[in-house]
């Protein structure tokens, strides 16, 4: 039988109905917060089937979720968008706790941008119970809220050793979620991971998925990844707790981009071969491999030592770092053992330590290794250490000319999956660019009463404003959902253009919000008086995009009606991919220049993944210049990352309000870099290190009348771990 | 000419042509985002008019304003709801800074709920510039978000000595606001307090008006306030600044209302006579009368000194409190000079302090009052102390019985206005009632998966959903945005109703959401372990409406699947008027039973007015039970207020994540009343006192192996200002 549906009601009365070998067509268009239950029970030879009818042309909109229960079960061409679940999940292979799918497929189904509003409300988008199941050619892009993009799960005996096929899945672009909870595959929890889990992940592509520092998590036994290709993304597989898992003829290809990394080994009988791993910048957790040292007769929830693992014929070339013992410290002192790591080609970066090791490697027996560029450390002097002549085969990927060295690394006949063989075909899979300037539309605007309003409120996204001599006044405070460029534009001997503005508030960041604004001077003069105004701010409705803010040669003045008056706060549940400010001025400000601090709650959350000052002068600024907070003691995140250098900064961080009474205020900030500023008259540099370890450097950096930095350690026992180095101090404050 | 538009372009045609005499007609219906300005040069016999179609029958929705320039313009007969404005009013005497009103009238205009949806985003309903405005028979309903609602301006020469009429205006309910910024009327700014204003207020309703300690609000002078009707209204009548004010003929009706407050009294040459006050329940700052003591040689935005004050024939009855040097300190050591106060009759509440006098009262000169009921201080001894015969008169107040006391106190031909007489007569006023079974349907729920979540979602407002023996679970949080009561109901010796959940959240307060709990136990055994959940929490959306939250014979345990597990969590920009606890039972709850600190910009900001806990056991509780935060130094709001009395605390108070290591915390709490509890095994019950007066009351409380208070006041010189009495230690920690 086929039925052809047009709405839920049909769609219902065709469920009862349904019997093994009928087809349920599901008419195009929208259909708007549907729970699309589907349960039966089909045949291996009369599957049950739930398809559109046209690909791509049935779109689930609002609160809707697919829910799939029986067996033998095929759900086809189904599009998620303009919404979000009700439940824990998009689509789950489970109709409830008691029907979980068997024998059943999800295909060609897109879950595009169809995240929680609240980036701290988490959910899976898809979750894979019951028994053999596949979940095959889907494409999943752009979650911005919590949990794991796609779960299997094994909290039922009927869910392990299960069986499960995900393969030819794109999973696209994932914006760093600011938080644990950004892994987009995850097979187990630690719980469960006693027992195997047997899914194969096979030909799936990752891109871009940088949710937090674990792209796949395995934790559970047996599983296979397989031929999967990890394009651009931050973050490793790891293999955080079961035994017995094959990671096989993957490809890692990391761009060169930060925080890249390649694959983490815990636990036993682990093997890792095949693979071919390049252009990778983590370190530590994040390498392009990383073998640790576990915890001695380790309770299920921390680190199952290393024993018996395989790693061999894998190329691992242009890579910053490979750790053996990662990890290793009081706790985790049990060294890997009985394991094999041969025939693996290793290049690193020339000039830079690449294998390093923190324990004893005894355990390991080497053979066959070279190590063709970077720094090694002692004990794995063994290794040959030479460079080859290679080149890029038809494959793409980098191999030795000689035939010598055909036995060393990843094989010759690696076929990475392409984009076009992941996915439904029917949907396009999303490019990159920047975000400013992209329409190449440049509007003029003239100076007056909300002349600037108007003009941003009427701007298409990418488009660019430019502003000339005057005065632009705003009475309304500029709603932004869209990359916007504000650029001054004069003549020489001209003034720049002058934006002030009559609300609290000159511009709202609001979802889809980026701004860039370059050689304008934004003055306070006619801002109301009311405490906590700030010139651009987040929003109180949750943001789920990630934004981008930027301002070269900008002047900020005269932010003094009130107490708290900040050039830029970060509210909660927004997070910004990079805040950059360079060659601008800041001066006469009652509050923060740059306020990343709400995220209070201690959960491991923050506002800000790169903030950068340079070059730039601060006068009189009350609050902390920039305050940045992430509390907690999670480790999933590798932000935030703040630079402050090159900057001048005088008489700052003096306000009552600010009462933490700093310049600047680091907390929680995995990596700060504070260099070459000069410094005077002004509070102290305070940085708070956390958990994990975070890299503090401040160094050449000049101070009068300022008095020496605060540095605490909440966690960490023993000195305050900043690099500190040829700074100055010129007072007797800091003495 | 008369035009009858239809739309936008429309009205701006119009408006282009308009001539002095000319009328334009809004067509009935909605007009949606429509930024209404009005101008044009009437003349006093020939007004330009925009009207609607119908009276209440022209819809400003979206994001609508009003701005009115020109002369001798009429608008009459709109409706402002179902969005907010813009800008920074909705209503406004002016077109720009250029173009002010003179000679002009709103009438008959509605704004219902018009709030911009960010409770600390500010605005004014209606901003008056200009000159010999007259804005009458208006109707202002529900402004949540913080500014003043009504706000005269004087900040340009031509809005001084304005001659504006302020008349027959309804100024429905106003709810707290939880911050400063929430007076219903202004005039003036400290800033401009020198210059007089010469407006008029009278014969208006404040009904229900509890943004914050001021409803009006007076910062200039030559103002009358006459004749105009308070009921049960918290704060009161102002004269904040400003000199040569007169307040007459006005009632006051508080209704035993806490906070309910007359008129205080600051400045030069202000009059006070013929008013009517009753019922009022305020002391301090917000007593049926305050004559405040002033700076010596005050600046212009702190307190001038009474001087030249006639407070005559005014009848305050049935109230708590008459101050005289109210706020002497250091700072404020200028006691009134050159006054009169006579003929008034004064009556407190039997057996209380009602007359108190805080330093010198010998620049006042009194005759002819007299104290029918309460304590008299002192210093006011030659007040004639006997009780007299009232009677209510056919105007609703009290008189003396006796003629022989017609000259004492208000004067008999007071008519306070009625609720007709005032805003338009098509607009209903709002009544008053419980939200809780308002609706007089119940509901049975059965047991099961997803039955409490329907039926929830499927309830209106005002229902009671009844539940059995038996489990609910709910896979979705249930979004709440109206009031809803669940309640268990079983046969003596059943088991109470159980109530799970797999989602972080059982159920999310919404706008409109309101919860009554009772008979029920909530197990988190089902709960997903992620941190940070919560049985109860405010959206991340920003929430406009207050809250109630009750419990009562509730049970809840097993909160422990993650660390900071709260039973509810009120987030950021919410605030509940009341939350109640009470009979109730929690156990195994690893964060806190009520988390309201999450406004942590110290603004004076705050989650929660009342909470009361009474009669209720706690144990092993990780936060703290309860956690109020209000930072800051602003003296604006009545709350927080906490009780929390006759309850069992056992082991609660020591999970690491609870930093301040605390079993109960309350910063900035300006009313805390803490007895007859009984603690064990607990960290201490943690207070810190900002600014004010805070009264901290802890008594008669058992503790067993449990530290003692930590108190700290962050502003006050001196021991802690808290009453400590009957507190028994039977450990040694507290020693
Ligand atoms: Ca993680
Ligand atoms: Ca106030």
């Amino acid at each position: 039988e086929r039925y052809f549906v047009r709405d839920q009601i049909e769609y219902a009365d065709a469920l009862k109905r349904v019997e093994a070998g009928d087809v349920i067509v599901l008419a195009n268009g929208e259909w708007r917060d549907f729970d699309l239950v589907v349960t039966g029970q089909g045949r291996a030879d009369a599957l049950i089937t739930v398809t559109s009818e046209d690909a791509g042309k049935v779109i689930l909109t609002g609160q809707s979720n697919l829910r799939v229960g029986g067996q033998y079960i095929l759900v086809k061409g189904l599009v998620f968008k303009d919404g979000y679940s009700p439940r824990g999940e998009v689509v789950s292979f489970r109709r409830s706790k008691t029907d979980q799918a068997r024998n059943s497929r999800v295909t060609e189904v897109v879950i595009d941008n169809f995240s929680k509003p609240d980036r701290y409300e988490s959910d899976y988008w898809v979750g894979i119970y019951g028994h053999n199941n596949r979940f095959d050619h889907n494409h999943m892009v752009g979650k911005t809220n919590k949990g794991v993009t796609l779960a299997v799960r094994l909290d039922s005996e009927e869910s392990r050793e299960n069986g499960h096929r995900i393969d030819h899945n794109y999973f696209g672009p994932r914006p760093v979620l600011g938080s644990n909870g950004g892994e987009t595959l995850r097979i187990g929890t630690s719980r469960y991971s006693m027992y195997r889990s047997e899914s194969i992940v096979e030909n799936n592509i990752f891109d871009r998925t940088d949710g937090e520092v674990e792209i796949i998590s395995s934790k559970s036994g047996g599983n296979i990844f397989r031929g999967n290709v990890f394009l651009k993304s931050r973050g490793t597989l790891t293999l955080r707790h079961g035994d017995d898992n094959v990671v096989e003829r993957n490809v890692f290809m990391g761009g060169g981009k930060d925080y890249t990394g390649g694959i983490r080994v815990i636990n036993r009988g682990q093997t890792i071969r095949d693979n071919y791993i390049e252009g990778m910048r983590g370190t530590a957790f994040s390498s392009a491999l990383a073998i640790m040292n576990g915890v001695p007769n380790s309770p299920v929830n921390r680190y199952v030592e290393v024993e018996g693992a395989t790693i061999k014929n894998n190329t691992i070339i242009d890579s910053r770092r490979i750790g053996f013992n990662v990890g290793a410290d009081e706790e985790r002192s049990a060294a890997p053992s009985n394991s094999t790591f041969a025939n693996n080609l290793l290049g690193g970066i020339q000039g830079e330590s690449f294998l390093e090791v923190y324990d004893d490697v005894s355990g390991i027996s080497f053979a066959g290794n070279r190590v063709v560029e970077g720094g090694v450390a002692d004990e794995l002097s063994q290794f040959t250490q030479a460079s080859i002549e290679m080149e890029r085969a038809e494959n793409g990927l980098l191999y030795p000319v000689d035939p010598e060295f055909a036995a060393l690394g990843a094989p010759r006949d690696l076929k990475p999956v392409t984009l076009d063989q992941v996915g439904p075909a029917w949907y396009a899979k999303p490019g990159s660019g920047s975000v400013f300037g992209s329409s190449g539309t440049i509007v003029e605007v003239h100076p007056g009463e909300d002349t600037l309003v108007d003009a941003a409120m009427a701007a298409g996204d990418g488009d660019v404003l430019v502003l000339g001599t005057g005065e632009y006044i705003s009475n309304r405070t500029i709603p932004l959902d869209k990359a916007i460029t504000i650029k001054g534009a004069v003549e020489e001997g001209e003034d720049a253009p002058v934006v002030m503005f009559t609300r609290p508030t000159l511009i709202e960041l609001r979802e889809g919000g980026n701004l860039q604004l370059a050689g304008v001077v934004i003055d306070g003069a006619l801002a109301p008086d009311s405490v906590g105004n700030s010139v651009f701010r987040t929003t109180t409705y949750p943001i789920k995009s990630n934004m981008q803010i930027e301002m070269d040669g900008v002047t900020v003045r005269g932010l003094v009606v009130n107490k708290s008056f900040n050039v830029l706060s970060l509210g909660k549940s927004s997070l910004a991919d990079r805040v950059t400010i360079k060659n601008s001025s800041f001066a006469d400000i009652t509050g923060a220049v740059v306020s990343a601090a709400a995220e209070t709650e201690d959960y491991g959350q923050y506002n800000v993944e790169y903030l950068e000052i340079t070059g730039s002068s601060f006068a009189s600024i009350g609050g902390p210049i920039a305050n940045v907070y992430r509390g907690g003691r999670d480790e999933s995140t590798f932000g935030p990352l703040v630079t402050f250098a090159g900057n001048a900064v005088a008489e700052s961080g003096h306000a009552a309000t600010n009462s933490l009474g700093a310049s600047l205020n680091l907390h929680g900030v995995q990596t700060a870099n504070i260099t070459r500023n000069v410094v005077a008259g002004s509070a102290p540099i305070r940085i708070v290190h956390t958990v994990g370890t975070p890299k503090t450097s401040i160094t050449d950096n000049q101070f009068a009348e300022t008095p020496k930095f605060v540095l605490e350690e909440l966690n960490f026992e023993g000195e305050h771990r900043a690099l500190l180095s040829g700074n100055v101090f010129a007072n007797e404050a800091g003495q």
